[in-house]
């Protein structure tokens, strides 16, 4: 089966074990886990349930850690001409509960040009009323607001830009095209930014670490030629598989696609009548399912329990094996789902409420933000890794 | 014979004629000239001596001036490695006088960063002692403190960047690897880079007028595709050919080969030794000279007072008659040169002295400077032309 992979561009059934074989990455193993579960005191249930299943270099950042030398995390968002899905939350709830666990700073990255250079938009007008609300609804999550840092390249430009110089002078075309897979319709600001999305893994002289899905490995692997030749560190990754869209088991979810997501501004309700809608593993009828059981491998309503909605790992094994043995059909399992993902939205949107003030925090007066609208890039004499 | 012109390369005899049929620019008609020394009450001796020899538009510009639309000023100076010699002054000296004839605004850009991005310096540290030293040499000349914007890339980025995100996205790599002949080892960030070069001819809602050396129409080709979809007016350009260096006719001026140039930073007395050195259309013996004459048209001190050290156009007549019939021989006209750039130098320098006090208010606090501070860039409805 043929599928692509790229930071624009993710369609096809994916294999994950090729991935890994061809990014070059390693799958996270169970020593590894160990290890984290052991500093981290405790795992998230994505890491867990290895929804995050592969990395580059984490095993470095936890002997930074217990060596105190520290790490710091770096993810982010590109706005596009559509709301936030519960999807894109995947990489913010990773990157908090890391914060969280090892009290470490977080920069949060809005490039808020790049739909537009991607020719995904035709305006930067039509992004900007997502810029707003995908930054509330980041800054509802509960960052640390003195260790975390919003910006959006627009704003924070001035800062970076010496960097991005510095980052691109360092990256050929030739490299970038192998990569990205750039070609003659490409828009010349394209080509550039991997530059910029590069430039926060230089904003400490520590080991960066960023969750992220694995289509956003190829930024980072350039990132790991240039940091060292620069005096940085190359970054570490952890990094996740995709969720699935409502409509079956490895489709996409897609934000202007509205029957295969739930988006984050949705009616609640209405959030809930389409989990009643999305693809189960369930049997033809309810007698065959009493009989043979559901597939909760296949179930887009088990795929996201086991994500977002189900922390409690026994709960989630009584779930799968009550499916398994038809003890479970799908009309309640989706009714409580969509209850679950119904009071998720309500609180969130709750939340939104104040998450201005946290926002303005985390993007101009916080302690870490106070110090980010101070820093200046320096480069350093290269590094031997 | 070969010859190549991009905006990073001049190297072999250059055939201007072919240039123009080339570039696709015009010629500057009797007929234009003539309108413009209407206009400017006077010519230039750069324009009355064809050394600013092609344009585009340049008709256009003077009829938005005589139908009261105006236009403004563009030009720049990347820093580099070395000194600014006399033959970068050449398109500030068209800058200056345009402004003081017209009365207009002008935009003079100090890109820090492209020679770094261009592989020509190893780093910005390398360029940043000539950054301060050229935009002085450039204060000094005399612009209008209040109708002139001198602003580094590196420092005005934040103003600039939402512009050069709109150019980019409306330059695909194709056309710019066509125009520079960009190729697999370039970097990332020189590709982008003429989205900035572009930028200040958006900074008013009028059309732009480019006084520079032929090599750079290729930025501007490509604003005149990318401006209108911005809703932007196609800029203007004066061209002016290469100055020759000390070394012969069609021979480069380069401040990284002291021996071919004058810096504006040397001793006013070695500079003059070097003009008793210069290449010269003389014979082999005085006696053969005053037979034969002289060949200005190959000679080098002539080809200066042409440019630079002679604003009369009678003295430059009688010493072009001298020449060619034995009456001026090189020693003496040698000497005189000499004296007028040991003189210019001199002059130049003591101006540098007050040149940081105006520097500072054409860069931050003088009347457009103040203004251009708080510039921002909106897009417009696309333009016909």
């Amino acid at each position: 089966m043929s599928y692509e992979v790229t930071p624009w561009e993710v369609s096809g059934k994916v294999d994950y074990d090729r991935l890994i074989k061809e990014f070059g990455v390693s799958r996270i193993t169970p020593e590894l886990l160990g290890k984290l579960r052991r500093l981290a005191g405790g795992l998230h249930p994505l890491l867990e349930r290895g929804f995050f299943f592969a990395h580059r270099d984490l095993d470095a950042v936890l002997r930074d850690y217990e060596e105190g030398r520290g790490f710091f995390l770096y993810t982010g968002r590109a706005p596009s001409k559509s709301p936030m899905h519960i999807g894109h939350l995947i990489p913010f709830l990773m990157t908090r509960w890391l914060q969280e666990r090892f009290g470490v700073n977080a920069y949060i990255m809005i490039p808020d040009e790049e739909k537009y250079l991607a020719k995904k938009v035709e305006s930067l007008d039509e992004v900007e009323p997502y810029v707003r609300q995908d930054i509330l609804n980041i800054a509802a999550l509960g960052f640390d607001e003195d260790k975390t840092f919003i910006f959006r390249d627009t704003e924070y430009i001035g800062h970076m830009y010496k960097a991005a110089v510095h980052v691109a002078r360092h990256i050929n075309f030739s490299t970038a095209k192998a990569v990205f897979g750039f070609h003659g319709e490409t828009s010349i600001g394209l080509i550039f930014y991997p530059a910029l999305q590069i430039v926060p893994t230089l904003f400490e002289h520590r080991r960066p670490l960023i969750p992220c899905a694995i289509d956003q490995d190829p930024y980072f692997r350039l990132q790991r030629d240039v940091a060292p030749k620069l005096g940085y560190y190359k970054t570490a990754e952890l990094l996740s598989k995709f969720v699935w869209g409502l409509l079956g088991p490895g489709t996409k979810m897609s934000a202007s696609e509205p029957e295969t997501a739930i988006l984050l501004n949705e009616d609640p309700d209405e959030a809930a009548k389409k989990i009643m809608n999305a693809f189960t593993g369930g049997r033809a009828t309810k007698e065959e399912q009493r009989r043979l059981g559901g597939n909760p491998d296949i179930c887009v309503v088990y795929h996201w329990y086991s994500l977002l909605f189900e922390e409690d790992e026994k709960a989630l094994q009584k779930r799968r094996d009550d499916c398994l043995h038809g003890r479970l059909l799908c009309g309640p399992c989706k009714r409580e789902l969509a209850q679950r993902v119904k009071r998720f939205l309500e609180q969130h949107q709750r939340r939104l409420k104040d998450a201005e003030k946290k926002a303005r925090r985390m993007m101009y007066d916080g302690k870490l933000a106070s110090k980010m609208w101070n820093w200046d890039f320096k480069p350093l004499q290269p590094r031997e890794e």
